[in-house]
Order: structure tokens, then sequence, then C-alpha cells
């Protein structure tokens, strides 16, 4: 049944701005499956055009020439679906506001410009009846926003732990199985095409930062932004660390993590957070190797669940963007609001001094009588419980004095209180270096 | 923005048919819960009654007694939307008719009416303008159908492998890490309240396959029915089938298959299946354990996908009953059509001799010169290849003669060929028993 009364046959009109990477495949595929994706949208799907810097650059697909224009505004006047794939705020950011202003429904995959100005865009879309939908800027292929956003909508979500970085899961699982150093591994990501020449975006965690601002958004109905996001990359990762966590049973991931406070002041709040994070080797995350993503969901009724899949590449994060165009493309043609979330709340974001969590505690300490009191000791006045200490090797320091090396997991406290013991040990005399901190999740 | 002029602050009035384990926990969160879930659906949702056949009955939840009622019809002639979770085939397909010649939107977990009937369903709610959404019928809190329908509409599933009954996965887990005998697994699962006491539906497959029925029909666009789906249980699969396929590095799974063919003949096909199946260790569903369900997908474009989380029990399944009511709510307080899918092909269903599979195939041979030779020759001669033979233990026979166990893992052959290999061997006089035959996947 019809009930717009939208044209039987009638084409609508595709504009794709970019042609990188995942543009290319976007063109390609909306080219050689037209048949297909047309049945899916209920109307013929048109590539009227594709807007690039230059006409001339080399492209990973095969596409017609006449498609390429420099100039995207006439493209999008024109357009009933605008797909944003060029990445960068501007003029990524004017161009879908002037999609929007002309009643386009628009598909982005940005990441960077929605983790900074999504809250406007949303509310230009809304205020349009518009569409706009970015699956893809979250862990490439994997569906995880519209599940988040409509199969989740009876529950409610308590906690999300995500690996969204391909590259920096790659680095870490080839430490992890390797014993590479880092650096080592980075080099092969590298090689391999899985981190780029400048891997900053990645190892520092500013990728994930973005996707994470994201997932706390639709998981928690309220608007977080890429400030909001405490972040700490995997560039100080050493393969010490990566070892120590797999003797003890753990692995070591970077973790996307959005969670749901309501501690006993009674004011909720949400702690979103990027750091590398310990993990039992038995949880589902553990599994998740190479390049892959998955995303981890916690909710009050539907229990654990998780999402795996690719997160990155062209024809993977195509797909992502094509099931957001047909979506779009069938709203138009059965009819439907633009709006697809409802009421958004308020729940302040936490700064990570008031979360708990848990510590991985490495310490090389004088293997001298009561030296363990004295530690326990602090523990025990800063408040932090202890769930496993182990030392783990003998081995004697450069002056000849026997040292040990201690691996200590603590139970769940604020990380304030965690810093302060850590900084109280780092002071004990009996302490010869304090060789890692990281934090545990899963347990 | 209002696009429907839906009254701001008008209630959408919900009635449940059913008030089992999963129907108490919908009705329960939906009076707990109203606030957050009026937030979400844009409108408040008021649960007008529970329609049950015993006024009297024990319920899982404290539900206030004036919301029973012995009358489904009065209450879906006054409703919004309609939450069917009564199961079996009648009378809850007159009343989701009735729902929806009212105009209501239905919501239903009922995966054996949707497998026999789902068709002239979803056909009747198309004509009206109404929603019909399932996602409780498979794989119970994990978000799987609207997956398939939405987010991979852009792209073609090739291939979709489910656990999706926890019960058989649950036993052959156990199996699997304890050793145990079928019949020892079941009374366990029946002790833990994982297996009923008719464990029939459950082990003999038929409670998969009907979600086999209906994963199909979503992910190829066709209506398959139950008839269409090939269905062997786990009744036959022995501990030493589970210990045999250990040592070589695989897991039994019970898996519902859908699988898209395009053989040499130029005619598409679907075969839909549900059987014991070896997966390799290292696939991602070999990870699946007790009760947990998940299913993988493969897609042309976004590769391979996993969904993972809890596919049975009151209030998991319970949140994916929620999520389709508020998602029709949504709809019509923002407005939009019935209807969400487009047009359907008709791709036929392959009966399962026509489709190749894999098998691992056990054999209690006489140690005698040549054995390995007239086994191999039958293999060539039905045109079959071997991927891996092992003899396994050397024992001795009945009658003192040496034997020994042989277990070969095939390359996928059409399952006709694979018969007639297996039918020969056993007639070999050099063969004392055909120990096994499963099918393989995932490799």
């Amino acid at each position: 049944m019809n009930t717009t009364g939208y044209p039987p046959g009638k084409p609508l009109r595709v504009a794709l701005l970019g042609c990188g990477n995942v543009g290319s495949q976007v063109a390609r595929i909306l080219l050689e499956d037209a048949e297909n994706l047309g049945l899916r949208a209920g109307a013929p799907l048109e590539l009227t055009g594709i807007a690039v810097r230059s006409l001339d650059a080399e492209r990973d697909a095969d596409l017609p020439r006449e498609l390429f224009t420099q100039d995207a505004e006439e493209l999008i006047a024109n357009a009933d679906i605008v797909i944003e794939l060029m990445g960068g705020i501007e003029p990524a950011r004017s161009l879908i506001l002037g999609a929007i202003g002309h009643g386009a429904s628009v598909v982005s995959g940005n990441k960077a410009l929605l983790a900074k100005d999504g809250p406007a865009l949303y509310e230009k879309a809304d205020a349009a009846g518009v569409q706009l939908s970015y699956e893809a800027a979250v862990a490439g292929a994997v569906p995880i926003l519209r599940p988040i956003r409509d199969s989740l909508s009876g529950d409610r979500i308590r906690r999300v732990l995500g690996i969204v970085n391909g590259t920096t899961n790659y680095i870490l699982d080839q430490m992890d199985s390797t014993g590479a150093s880092f650096g080592d591994a980075l080099k092969d990501a590298q090689a391999l095409g899985y981190a780029e020449a400048d891997p900053t975006a990645d190892v520092e965690g500013h990728d994930a930062a973005a996707k994470a601002a994201i997932l706390a958004s639709l998981s928690f109905h309220t608007r977080f932004a890429l400030e909001d996001v405490y972040c700490e990359g995997i560039t100080s990762v050493t393969a010490d660390d990566v070892a120590a966590a797999k003797d003890d049973g753990y692995v070591i991931k970077l973790l996307a993590i959005a969670e749901f406070w309501n501690d006993d002041s009674g004011d909720p709040g949400v702690s979103v957070r990027v750091h590398p994070t310990l993990l039992p080797r038995t949880h589902p995350l553990a599994a998740v190797h190479g390049a892959f993503n998955a995303v981890f969901i916690e909710a009050e009724n539907a229990g654990e669940l998780m999402f795996y899949g690719q997160g990155a590449g062209g024809t993977p994060t195509a797909s992502a963007v094509l099931g957001d165009v047909v979506s779009a493309a069938r709203r138009m043609v059965l009819g439907g609001p633009g709006r697809t979330e409802t009421t958004t709340g308020h729940v302040p974001a936490r700064g990570i001094e008031t979360v708990s969590t848990s510590y991985s505690i490495g310490l090389d300490v004088t293997d001298q009588p009561g030296v363990l009191a004295k530690i326990a000791h602090i523990f025990a006045d800063t408040g932090v419980s202890i769930e496993t200490m182990r030392q783990r090797i003998d081995q004697t320091g450069q002056d000849g004095e026997p040292t040990a090396e201690l691996r200590i997991v603590t139970h769940r406290a604020l990380e304030a209180s965690l810093a302060a013991t850590v900084t109280q040990i780092a002071a004990l005399p009996v302490i010869n270096a304090v060789t890692s901190v990281l934090r545990v999740e899963g347990i």
C-alpha cells in the first residue's frame, strides 16, 4: 500500500559528496546493484552526481566520468537524498545544512562532524522533517546505531563497551599474539594498510572518542560532545603490560565506554571514556581479533548483547551507508516522518575522577620484609580494596639487591581514590617503580 | 516536529494477550517503567488490559488484578497496539487478524504462527496500513530481525547461520565441556529449567526450524514456510561424536541455516535447514556458550557480522517485545506507514538433496590392508573429494579382530552425492559400522 501517493517508478535522486575509500564503493554499488536497491527502496535510486575536489584524482572503482562535478551546491539542490562522505568539519557541515534546507534526507559517515556538531544538525533535520542517519560513523559495517535507537528503545541501556577502532585493535591483538612492542606492531599495521602514515587519530584514541560520544548520545538520549569524553590512547602500552595481563588471564583492548551512573547521591550521570582496558580473556570482547570491531551492551532487561563485524574498509562501510540510504528512501516512498528520535533527556556527563573503575597496578619493589604490609596499609587508608595481588618474578636489581614484581588488581573504587593510592605507593622508598597502571572492565 | 497532529500527551492504548513467562514481564515493565517508555514512544503507553484464559492462575510478576480479563475481543477492539504473547496457532491468529481489522498495530513473539501463516498476516497488515512486528520471535533479546530488514537493506545477504535455540545449545555445550551424554545433559538442562519436561520441540529442531523460516524470509525477501525447512534435531548426537569433533578442532552446534544459492544452472534458490553442524572452534559461533543465542550473517558487502545475546527468558524477551511496541508507537505519534517491507521476490526453496555441504563421517573399520583404498575408491566414484582423513584409535573388535576408527571430513559436495557415498561405504564388508555422519560449516 502506498500511503503517500509517491508516483510509482519515479526515481529518487541520490547525490554523493566525496569519492574516497568508502564513497567510491557506494557509487559502484549504487550503479552495479541498482535493480536490487530499487526493489528494496520501493523506487529506483538514481545516482545524479558525485561532488569531488579534483576531477582527475584516481578512484578505487571504475566510475563514469560524467558523474563527477566540483559543484556540490548545485548537486544537493536537486537531490532527494544526499550522502556525505567527505569527512572533516567544513565544507561537510555547510553542505549538510544546505541539503537539509532543500528538504533532502542526509546520510553521513562523518564521525568527527557528528561528535562535534551533531546536536545542531539533528535539530535542523527534525525541524525540516527530514532524516539524518549515520550508521557508518560507528563500527563501519556493524549495525549498531539503529539497534540502539530502535530495537532497544523499550529497554534501558546501562553500559556500552565498544572496540570501535580497528587500527588499535589490530596493534593490540598483534602485541598479544606475538609479543611485539607497540612500535613494531604499529609498523606492521602501517605496512598492511591498517594504520595511516600519521597514526595519531587512531593510536591516541581520538577516533574512538568521537564514536564514544555518538554511542553515548544514542544510548542515553542525551547529547554528549567530544569534550565530554575522557581519552587515553595506547601509545604507552608496553609489551610487558600485555605479557603481564596475559599471564593473569586478561587481554588489553582499547575500549570506548559509555556508562550510566546512579550513585548514592541520587544524581544520575554518564561516564564517557576511551582508554586501554584489561578484559578477562573469557569476556566476549576478548575474542575480537585483528581489525574487527564489536560493541557490547548491557541493558536492564535484555542483559548482555554483542554486535560484531568489520569496522572499516570501503565495501563494508558502504553497506552501512546504503542501509541508511534505502531506509531513508523507503520512508519517502512509503511516507513517514523524518524524525526518528523522540524526547531527549539531560543526564550530565561525569568527570573521570568521579567514576568507579578497577585498576591493575604493576610495581617493581625491593624484596624486603614488610613491603607488602606497607603497600596494603596505603590501600586500606585510601579505601581501595584489593581483588588479587600476585608476586610475579624475583629478579636482581641494578645494585645487586633482590627485587620483585607485584601485580595488584583492585576492586572498583573511585578514580580519584585510585589515583591517590598510586601516588602514595609511588612515594614509598621500597618502590623502585610503578611499571603500569591500567583500568580493568568485565570482572 | 509532529507531522501527524497526534494530540500531545494522549496515551496509546496497549492490550496484552497472554501472561506467561514473557507476557508477565512485559506487563510489569509497562507499569514500572512507564515514564521512560512514554518518553521513548513520544506518548504515554497505557496498558489497558491483559487477556488470559484463567483469571486465577499464578503469575511471575505482581500485577493489578483489575487488568486481567477473559474477553480478548473487547480488549483488542479498544487498543492502538496489541501485543500477542499467547503462542500457538489459535486463537492467536484470529485475534491478530481482529486487531489488524480494528486498525491496531500488532507486536507478536509467536514464531510458530509466523512461520506457518506469516505471509497471510503480513498481507493483511500491509493492506490495513498497520505494523506487524515480531523481533522477539527469533533469538529472544537479540536485535536481529530489524538489523536484517533495515540496516542490511542496501546489501545482499548470502548466508545466515544461527544458534537460535538456547536449550539445544546448552545441551551441546554441556556435552562439549563435560563429556556428558545427550541424555544426561538433557536431564541437567531440565533440572535448571533450560529444557521443558517434554523437550521435543527443542531437541528435534522444530523450534529452530520455525525461526529459520522467519530468518530466511527476511534475509531473502521471499516468504518461506515451515515446510521449506529441512530439519534434523540433536537426539542422535553422541558423546563420542562430540569427543571426536573436539579432537579434530571442531564443536557441534545446532544451526539454523539460510543460504542463497546461485549455481551454474543460473537458477537461484535458497536452502533453509536445521541440523547438528560441526564448526571449527575458531569460528565466532563456536564461542557461544550455555543458553545464549547468536546469529552470524555473511553479506556481499558488509562481510561477516554476528549478533549475540540472550535467546530466551521472560525479561530479556520482554526487551525485544517492548522495542517493537515503542517503535510502533513512535510511528503512530510521529506519523508514518504501517508497512515496512517493500517488494518481496520469489526465490525458490531448494531441497536438501540439491545443496552442497561438507560431511564429517565416522567409520568403524576392520584393520586390514586395502581398506583405505576401497573407501577412497568410492569417494572418487561418487565425485566427493576428501579434505582430511584421520585414523583415530586402534581397538580390538568383539571377535578379536583388530579394528580402527576413521574420521573423514569431505570438501563441499552435493548432499545427494554425499548420501550415495555413505550408502556405498556402509555396504563394504570391511566396514563394521558408520558411527556418525554430521555436516560441517565454517571451513
